[in-house]
């Protein structure tokens, strides 16, 4: 579906402005009988929230879910799932000054050519504060994941600007240390050159790009459709929709330019496959092996240092955007990301159980490589 | 849309099997009145077909569409347009040995587990054979783009291998040469190097990896749709959707990760943009610029050099694919790619039409950057 | 779409549950730049609301709605208006004793089916309070429609029980004397008959069906899409999706089982129609004539009058509903088929225009019939 | 879905002009592994056939299905499954008087309105030759619904004009009787009646509308979907996209306008239901008894008597349609009824499954009521 709805069975409608009343979605599609309380959807939402380190925009909001409709005594009825949280936290005047500007590298300019209107407060629609619901609904899809079909979707910030995960890093985290670090970064010893890295970015006033990596471990073999609803296909939309992505790779991604045939795919064998350059996907169809993707965020645009742009009566100016802002909008990308992806398996999974809920399990299911993860697996 | 349906005004229905009788579509929501005829199918038809040169699978298909529907005295009606290609020049006994093994790498295994049921003539459904629909409904989507808006959708292979375009190429193609070989390379002087290349990689038995980059032309500022419609995010599934494509990549793309905010924004000035990092589209919606697309494609799964895999009893075997194949299905895949783009493009544009219909030219509108090629734009 | 969406370019999502905290909507696709006020939605809200007078349940709904998001200054920016209306009158505990025991002709037993779990209180989803956000989003489709399109979409009760307007009435409704009673009568002498009637009706315990009708002046030619997209197609079904609604006709309906096609057939004069016997469609596209449906009401199941039935441990019992309901949910109903009838015109407007805004107005096109009112036209 | 695809998981897509090279259609989303060879098609398509007897129109088509795709071995294999009949019965010249002409009350103005483009031969895509792929698909869902659900769809003419089935008829027809005369007419002895009123009918070149009455027995209660996705609001959207249908009724329909609640409601006892005035269906989700749906098919347009009406230059003149039509076109509808029918129900039960799969048998469950046939039960 198109504009503000996401997914075919499990259908999310997000709503709000940046800087209006309220932010909400909708939960449509999700099976009955879930048990799923308010304060659940606070530990990611929190993952997500700005102003939980100096290196996120120092708004602070409070982001208490309340469930409005879907949920009797602690369980999902079947019905839709509606959920709000009201905004706190809005400083619309700090937009004042660039009302009548737009923005070089910022949406502003492309809704202003499409809508002919405008609300400058905070980005209005365009905001990440919309990525809030995508957070809450996919808390929803996690927990459904989990329960039903023991899926775990997680990721962790891969690259921060020119920074890397260094040795014995090896491409398997410790989900316990990603958790750990404000960066989601997967090597603990590491955190102290982000910190003085990000230290010295905030000073400058520029912002700077990351790449972000979610690994869903546990997707059943037949998860996804062929053609134009293939998962991973579908994965690329989702993930290309959260806001300052650029790029999106499934497995070994563009890696694989420079990859022969054989150096490329995974070899099969009784007891598994023997390497994962596939993502997990062929054909569009899950293979039972982990789900891999990785997408790029491109440095905000919001910056205090000046730029050439035109105003709203076309004429040459600089701007220069005060206001709160991340000075990398990839740290938070991580919460979002497992969000999303976890919609579309948990869509997918819906979807497979339309059309092939009498095929069973066929044989021979190859085993999945070695787990992506350790420690708390 | 889910499955074999693609788009949501525009919307383009595949079906056949890539051994079966024939392959088809349908193409529902055309506006009325645009003059095609059943020949216009064959210049993009030509250079998606194998058989074109001898770097590309043996089989030589006469692609021949007949319009079976929704055109009447050479004009569209506004119902739906049915095309069909009769398959033949099928080989189904060149599959006989590996009708009950899987290929490493291929999607015979994932469609196996989902549905429990195979077709292993020519990878059945999942065969790239179906993408010679796409590229046909894109025919349509092309003409219309061009002449109700002045669009043009182009591309190019970008990368082969490691083996990269060369100066005094500068990713503004001249056109005309990248049609003057079979490999849709933009500088000609390195054809021979390609050649030599690919007959090497043809007699090892091996596979290669490729990028194809499209470029779009004309995009009026405003078509896209907020978070779930995103123009980029549309882009993504549709390359994405396209067999053996593992990544998408909008503008700059991944290189984002490793650029400040300061670089990535594209500067904007009365005469125009000063640069296209963002790839024509802010906050999915686009700028007015070009809209800029890269997508890599994997090395093919099907190889004559032997590989460990299973059998459909579960039992180790080694498998080698005789047949027709590709050595590099990156070559063919540009006027695939073309198509998506066109498909997407179309489909938005109908869609802005639709809701914003009345907002007309919105100013300041900014002009596009140096256009984006030279010679016959 | 499926569930608890509504329409294709516009679309309307529902959620709430009758005794839950709140119901709200989601309206996605809306044209920018139209004008919306809170206070806008009150004079539907109220016509539809229960309490207005003796002869609707008794429940009393303030019906404040708070627009959270997608309106600016006033207008529509384009982006998803949510609508949230805070439910302050329930009374859960009327539904206690009823909590174990199915109403016969209550989707309460069809509900506990479906997803295994039953939300009592009040119906939960299935509750008539669900049509306050339809109401709620038709506000916005009329006021849209007759800004952009001078149409109109008015209804009034046609049939109560065996009472049926009187002589002068001659199908052509004096739309101030609809909304000067309670009942949206179209005939001012009949309106004591009719509160002698409902008065005794409710005193008995008992219900009665009612049969409303929906006319659409103005609209132009050419809206509605042919085979599964057909206007009256859509009105069918959005006009069955009210709760209770058991019938649907178009034009002159199920009268036409025994009319003749020299009887049925709207004959054609350069000056207009001759008749309107198709209700302004043909083919599934509006002919320029007014749309006409009408629907059937059942008399509501919640009855203080005993009936066997069963309770969830599927022992025989017998059931008396206490609680506040309206013996004719048909009185109500109007302003509800109104909304539908708007919103699916809107939708369709807004499609036509995407795929077929360059074919402009056609000739002939003749004029439609005498119009279906006087007074206020 | 709008236009000319139809469904949501079970989604058919038609093509095809009456008078073009052919018609055909795509059936998506259909479960692997069920037996389909083409002779099956054959049954369906002979009942909706034209030339079957003299009562209907004289063009005779082959209707000889070829299965392009989606079927191997003679299994659906989950993909796509296109079905193509060629037209071969075409008689254009038929059409030559008319092509300046609108026939009033029928589509070809309307179209014309909407595309500004006229495809005369025939109706093009608005003739009842589109329904031949509706039947078509249906078969397919007939076949799946009785072998995985144990559900049969079957419908009767109940009223031919002015004539309804006498006693012993009671509204439980005798199903062998209904196959056994070419007006699918439930009293064997009332057929001769039946032919003299078509003899004479056609003798005087006029039509008669008629009333096609549904029963879908085996249904289990729980398919359908509340609000906008509920069971009677697909079934009337489905019926009403039949050519010529203007009106829908579930169960007891405009009778219910004057039933007293009392008498509507359908008491239920551990035994059973005692009656189905809900005609199986409860806010929009089924109960377990027989769904019965009932619709009117208005008179067609095209006589032979002269009729008012404007050529495309607006200028007045008389019609007169000469070329192969039915004086009575809604006695060929029921096989298309029942396809319909049966297509909302396979789609509703595969989505049913997606979000319920888990829910399981909810006791208590009410047997449905006596069946709604009898002889070949």
């Amino acid at each position: 579906m198109g504009l503000n709805t996401f997914g075919h069975i499990l259908r999310v409608t997000t709503f709000g402005e940046s800087h209006g009343p309220a932010i909400g979605c909708v939960i449509d599609g999700c099976p009955p009988g879930l048990q799923i309380a308010p304060e659940e959807f606070r530990h990611d939402l929190e993952r997500r929230a700005t102003g939980r380190s100096r290196h996120t925009s120092a708004r602070r909001e409070a982001d208490e879910v309340e469930i409005l409709s879907g949920v009797y005594e602690g369980k999902t009825t079947g019905t839709p799932i509606a959920l709000l949280i009201r905004n706190t936290d809005q400083r619309s005047k700090d937009y004042a000054n660039i009302a009548q500007q737009f923005r070089p590298g910022h949406a502003d300019y492309s809704y202003w050519q499409k809508y002919g209107i405008r609300d400058p407060r905070g980005g209005g629609r365009s905001s990440a504060r919309e990525t809030t619901m995508r957070v809450a609904a996919g808390v929803i899809a996690k927990k459904w994941l989990a329960q039903r079909h023991g899926v775990t979707v997680r990721g962790y910030l891969a690259q921060l600007g020119g920074i890397t995960p260094r040795p014995p890093f090896d491409g398997a985290p410790d989900w316990s240390a990603v958790e750990d670090n404000p960066f989601f970064w997967p090597c603990a010893g590491q955190v102290p050159e982000l910190e003085t890295y990000m230290d010295a970015l905030r000073k400058s006033g520029d912002s700077i790009g990351a790449r972000v990596q979610v690994i869903a471990d546990g997707v059943p073999p037949g998860w996804g459709e062929p053609i134009y609803g293939k998962l991973d296909g579908e994965l690329a939309a989702a993930l290309m929709s959260i806001n300052a992505v650029k790029g999106v790779e499934i497995g070994d991604g563009f890696a694989a330019v420079t990859q022969k045939g054989t150096e490329h795919r995974d070899l099969m064998t009784p007891q598994g496959f023997l390497s994962n350059h596939a993502g997990g996907i062929l054909g569009g169809i899950a293979t039972g092996q982990p789900v891999t993707a990785s997408i790029v965020l491109k440095p905000t645009s919001s910056l205090r240092l000046p730029g050439q742009t035109v105003d709203v009566a076309g004429e040459p100016v600089e701007v220069v955007t005060t206001g709160r802002h991340d000075p990398c909008v990839g740290i938070r990308a991580t919460p979002i990301a497992e969000a999303m992806v976890a919609l579309v398996l948990m869509d997918q999974a819906l979807r497979h159980r339309a059309q092939c809920g009498d095929v069973g399990e066929v044989l021979p299911r190859i085993p999945g490589a070695a787990s992506s993860g350790n420690a708390d697996d």
